[in-house]
């Protein structure tokens, strides 16, 4: 047990360990609190003495909840800690940009895995090359990576797939990351711009998105105040969707958003309640992307120090196959729920086609019926001699509406084919989401987080066994078991999630892709049946308002003849015309109102497409 | 260390004690595998042989995944196994029903926390009361508790509050607890019974539904063969529902489930994604019942022993609060979804109505022209002499359609008034779930567990203190120290939970109950609105064909007039009659039109009603 004034740790409660530090879980003395206990070696008073202090007193200043805070600098040997202080200043000076570029450095190894500057032998071996990565870096880039001896360093200005951050939160950071990781002080960020915009960054919330047919979870960061406009415009430029074909959906409704609606009352959205997009027009399955899990490998020699290194690369190894598992479930889960709802939102247009239909055809019976009264009343005027122009356009009329009639059939039948589609068995059911795939019932990602419990277990014995230098006999047996469990450990969770999760998604996309395709020409036909009702529609009104109007002209048309003097013939009494012509003012206004109605009907269903009142 | 021939263990590794065994984590000499070792205590070989030796021939025959499964019995002491081995047969026999009756404490116990049987002094100290209770426990109970001294003993049929198993299992679980602890030999139930039953229980699936208006959680468990029927008939047996008050929800959308329709069909439900039960009728809310958590006591002595038991106390119950905190969120989130479903259902309610209210006056305005001109028609016919009858039915058909015209005007009213409603601020909006109550965000629940991790974490090192008999100073200290962060932690998790989660769920559920109040009688109104219109529209429509009968019977009442020589004044002509005829033939065409058009609009509506094609 080491100690300090008031702090006491074991040197085998070991947490962490840096190039100049190690880090312990200790106590205070005094009140039992636990404490981490960073104990700097000797390699650490090597540094510039002012690089040693800065990190006292910068850490002395802050007070966040996700730093950890100084409470106290204690010295274990006295005689080291003189020797540190005593020691010459003999370096440059480091600015505030290096401390930029610092946090840089951490924080895309943080997000990422591994350090963003990799010198083919690694950073520590290879000064010269990283010496050129970071004074020759160019302006925008965010990692460089040497792949062979002597090879060309490759830029990148992405983060890689291994980034843990969504797409949402990488696109808002690298900008970030690429002005603080600035080889030019001229260009590089400092302090003041560096808060502004990471403090913007944290005050946005997140809005979920799951893009449907591309099978894509989005976090869209905006500001509270942000409209339904913008929120569109960057969901457009994360899924490449334009707006004008993105339909959207929570809870099983159509979810329509005011241009000018504001983000604070957008529907709340969570991981596993997103708001869903639809593309009205097909776009490519993409899916999670996920890199294979190499298989593990190991040296069989006995090495306390290798050992708790392959141990560790296992742990981060394998806690990575159990996320990605966990996001493969979660990410087959929304299918399975948007295809619910798509179902739903089809069997709604089917419905209102079908009324639709059931509305156009009864309206094409009443024009034809007033058609054919209005044919039979020309008639009888042009018998009487008493009409000699627009009888043939009547009969025109007469004869377009009976065709336009007849087109009905093929939309019936067409209704018809998409009717069985959504019986049991047909293309519009969701069975085969049940089918294929991985369910939460097979539990695969809870088994791989068994078996990363008991690799993590084993690693914080590694760590122990590490600090203890050598093992008495029964302690190495058990150390050596123990690394064959780990590589089996980490195989059985590499296997399952290769030949168990991954596979099994992959089918499952595929089969979503299929399904969506197929289920994109219904929507096409619908979109076409829709259309085609509302322009028969269109047409049947314009002849009905035509023959409307004729009738309105006729009893100028055929008065005038009366009071010319011409004698009508007997049964044509002035009583039978005024009687005429008030049956005719009757038709007429029937006509309006059946106009009229169509009209509401329309603003109706108009209204009932947005799902809200 | 200790060993056997092929395991060893730590005594500080202990996993649990037990009357007459401790068992401890063990390894595998040969190959570093993790055991549970089960050492026997002296008192173990009190125990008839044929019982010491049941638990193994029981155990080698067992391979299920949830028991632990017996390896191989190995001696620590020879000599004492043989003592054991030769020790003669004393007691009486036990039969297969003792072991019924054990697995049936032991199943009480794991499922509540506590002994199913209590004397006052505990079951150990006063063994006159426990043979008291264990012979005399009436049929159908399940416990039995002594509260007082000497006080009689309290029976109980059902699961105590503390159960941790979903009222649904609790009712299917519980007459086989009550069968299988039966005092009675002849009563009791068999082997074969008590698998048949258990094994129907394991054979069923779970239907997951929430009581919106009383916010409760079922866990319903049915066959996969069983019919929406039977599921409905538990349901209301569940939550006292009747069946014509129960309306589904799943998803957002209305679920009518046909009664021969198999579970295995239901849409797939889970503890997030429920169907939602909404009672037509009002019913009281209930939420979640739970027990206010007792403040932490202990006694300052430092005791190993006592230390551990309390640090078990301290870990359990503020497991308990941790597991109500998170299911007290759950169900202000399923509050909160259903309150947004209700609100959805109520806005296509409204639609509906808005839809109707605008047929039923386009309706009314079409009868009161049709009855116009009829009763012109009369008049005519009247003034020409050739009818007697029937003008004063049309006069008063005409009256009674204006009447009912009128009526529509504090529809209207009405419905104004509840749209207002559907406005942000108005009484159908769910700001106020989103005001009240804890939320995810609020991270109650994961502060909660970080508090049971740390008693946790001590309480493990206390076993291990305990095991250890005595301390070292360090150690000692360090204990002292744990001990009171024990306290504080258990303290702080009960004010967390007592003052942010219960509070905050008790408010929330009152403003939920004051919502669903208010939102029946919405509910009343709309369907008060709809009820009115449809008998308007019956009204109106009976008013209709009365009309075209009395048309249809014109002709015949007015021909014979001209048939029986009676001279008909010069402009009614027989012509005129003809056409006469013919348009009110029309006319009559046209009533059934609109009669068959809005039979056809019904079945539309009726068909929207369930959501389905």
């Amino acid at each position: 047990m080491q100690s300090t004034t008031n702090y006491l740790w074991l040197i085998s409660d070991l947490l962490g360990q840096g190039a100049t530090a190690n880090v312990y879980r200790g106590r205070h003395k005094k009140t039992g609190d636990l404490y981490a206990v960073k104990v700097f070696n000797n390699l650490s008073f090597l540094r510039p003495l002012d690089v040693q202090m800065r990190e006292f007193e910068v850490l002395k200043k802050l007070n966040h909840k996700n730093i950890v805070k100084l409470f106290a600098v204690e010295e274990e040997h006295p005689d080291m800690y003189e020797r540190a202080v005593l020691r010459k200043d003999h370096q440059k000076k480091y600015g505030a940009t290096v401390d930029l570029w610092s946090i840089g450095v951490t924080f895309y190894h943080a997000a990422t895995g591994s350090l963003p500057f990799r010198p083919f032998e690694g950073p520590r071996r290879n000064k010269e090359v990283m010496y050129k990565i970071i004074t020759e870096k160019p302006s925008g880039t965010i990692s460089g990576h040497q792949k062979c001896e002597n090879g060309k360093i490759e830029w990148s200005t992405e983060m890689p797939v291994s980034c843990s951050l969504s797409k949402g939160l990488q696109s808002l950071l690298t900008p970030v990351l690429a002005n603080i990781l600035e080889a030019d002080q001229e260009k590089c960020w400092g302090f003041d711009q560096f808060f502004a915009e990471t403090n913007d960054i944290l005050h946005r919330t997140v809005v979920y998105v799951f893009s449907l047919q591309q099978a894509t979870l989005h976090h869209v960061y905006i500001h509270e105040y942000n409209t339904a406009a913008l929120f569109q415009e960057l969901l457009s430029r994360r899924t490449s969707i334009p707006l004008h074909n993105q339909e959207l959906l929570y809870e099983g409704r159509r979810l329509v958003l005011d241009p000018n609606r504001q983000a604070k009352t957008f529907p709340k959205t969570s991981r596993d309640n997103p708001i869903m997009l639809v593309s009205r027009e097909s776009v490519a399955t993409v899916g999670l992307i996920f890199e294979d899990p190499s298989p593990p490998k190991v040296q069989p020699r006995y090495d306390l120090d290798l050992d708790a290194s392959y141990a560790k690369t296992f742990a981060g190894d394998v806690g990575h196959l159990w996320k990605t598992s966990e996001s493969l479930l979660v990410y087959q889960e929304l299918v399975r729920k948007g295809v619910r709802g798509l179902i739903e939102l089809m069997k709604e247009d089917y419905s209102e086609i079908q009324h639709k239909k059931s509305e156009v055809f009864h309206l094409c019976n009443y024009c034809t019926q007033i058609l054919e009264k209005t044919e039979q009343l020309f008639e009888v005027l042009m018998q009487a001699n008493m009409l000699t122009t627009e009888y043939d356009e009547i009969s025109d009329m007469h004869k377009k509406v009976l065709r336009i009639s007849s087109s009905l059939e093929p939309i019936e039948r067409t209704t018809q084919d998409i009717k069985s589609k959504f019986l049991p068995g047909g293309l519009l059911t969701d069975s085969w989401t049940q089918q294929v795939g991985t369910h939460p019932k097979d539990r695969n990602v809870e088994k791989i987080k068994v078996l990363l419990d008991a690799i993590t277990a084993i690693y914080q014995q590694f760590k122990k066994d590490k600090a203890e230098r050598r093992l008495p006999y029964n302690e190495e047996q058990i150390h050596k078991f123990d690394k064959q469990k780990l590589v089996l450990h980490a195989s059985k969770a590499r296997s399952l999630f290769t030949e168990e999760c991954a596979m099994k998604y992959r089918l499952f996309i595929s089969k979503s892709e299929e399904w969506m395709r197929k289920v994109h020409h219904v929507r096409k036909q619908l979109l076409g049946l829709s259309g085609q009702l509302i322009s028969i529609e269109k047409e049947v009104t314009m002849l009905m308002e035509r023959a409307i109007k004729l009738q309105e002209q006729l009893p100028q048309k055929v008065l005038p003849l009366v009071s010319s003097g011409m004698k009508p013939q007997a049964y044509l009494s002035q009583n039978t015309l005024v009687e005429m012509t008030l049956g005719m003012k009757k038709l007429k206004e029937e006509m309006e109102g059946v106009v009229k109605e169509l009209a509401e009907n329309n603003h109706f269903l108009e209204r009932s497409d947005g799902g809200h009142v």
